[in-house]
């Protein structure tokens, strides 16, 4: 084994051990790590289901966006309007495919990920969806052991964490608790058809 | 080839030439057949993810549900609180594990596909979530053939219709033109964990 597998293996092997720690305190009831992952269509969408959700039991919810820009998604309006309880915070703008500004990108993910950390550790908040930052992680903006250490050992027990994106690093599913991959079986942007309200954005 | 087989392709070919016929007519902008499947979180709640979407940006949106009996759901509850312009309509009550009462299933699943058409039909409608239609299907208490038919034949042209649930037939994937597999990569209740308000239901 060389020694960056090896590293790997000891890292993977810590989280464990730390998620081991977190799952003998619990009882049979806890805040969940939730991933949503893959290719497909509905990691943003069902997360924001749950947001949803929580607005209808009345569990305090906030959302932070870390890629879709400054323009308005229908989530965003949505809950602009309908959800004045939901706390909302869009720390990416634009990110890179449209910034093409690497340094303020990496600025926009520490941002966001600073907004994160006081929402998840704000006891009042019941869910906390964490939109988009697969992608922060992805590019090294944000450091994933930083990540998982934080949501292992400073996340209230009874907080649900949804963190959403392709590509989720093996250490964040690692530590989750509840992940699902969508897989694209058929997409219509083969045939030729643009993206479209309400389905796509 | 055994004369299920054969029947089985000549099917899905009469399928496939009526979606052709279809998208022969129609520019880069339509509306889609989509479906949600696999054993994976998320395929209502993602659905209800794109009726938030809807909300806002204005495009009127009716649900109708197969499965979801007269239990509260949190998404249930923000349809009627929060989204009075988006029309509900509740056809299974319970279903098959709860009724235990097959004549009852299929007549309420009859019911529902009666309100999904006359919803599709209704072209001040643009999006239209068939939530949990799959179930209904799977067990024939719908023909696929007529849903499949309907959808490809009667469908307005810009009118999105969205059908959740496992097992979604292979008649209905050729019909789609959007197709996301929900898969389970890792899951909670193995570990004793309750489904919980706001992730699960």
């Amino acid at each position: 084994m060389d020694e960056a597998a090896e590293r790997h293996n000891a890292k993977m092997k810590k989280i464990k051990a730390a998620r081991d720690r977190m799952m003998a305190d619990k009882t049979d009831e806890k805040g969940l790590i939730v991933v949503h992952t893959g290719k497909g269509k509905g990691k943003s969408s069902s997360a924001f289901g749950m947001v949803m959700r929580c607005v209808g039991w009345g569990i305090p919810a906030a959302v932070v966006q870390f890629v879709k820009g400054d323009w308005e998604t229908g989530e965003k309006r949505v809950i602009e309007e309908r959800f004045p309880e939901v706390r909302l915070f869009v720390a990416g703008e634009g990110f890179t495919w449209e910034t093409q500004d690497r340094d303020r990108d990496i600025a926009a993910a520490r941002r966001g990920w600073d907004i994160a950390k006081e929402q998840i550790r704000d006891t009042r908040n019941g869910f906390v969806l964490l939109d988009e930052i697969n992608i922060a992680l992805r590019y090294d903006y944000l450091d994933i052991d930083e990540v998982v250490t934080f949501l292992l050992e400073e996340k209230p027990p009874m907080t649900h964490v949804v963190l959403t994106g392709r590509n989720a690093k093996p250490e964040l599913i690692e530590a989750a608790d509840l992940v699902t991959e969508m897989d694209l079986v058929k997409h219509p942007f083969r045939d030729g058809i643009k993206a479209q309200k309400g389905v796509e954005f």
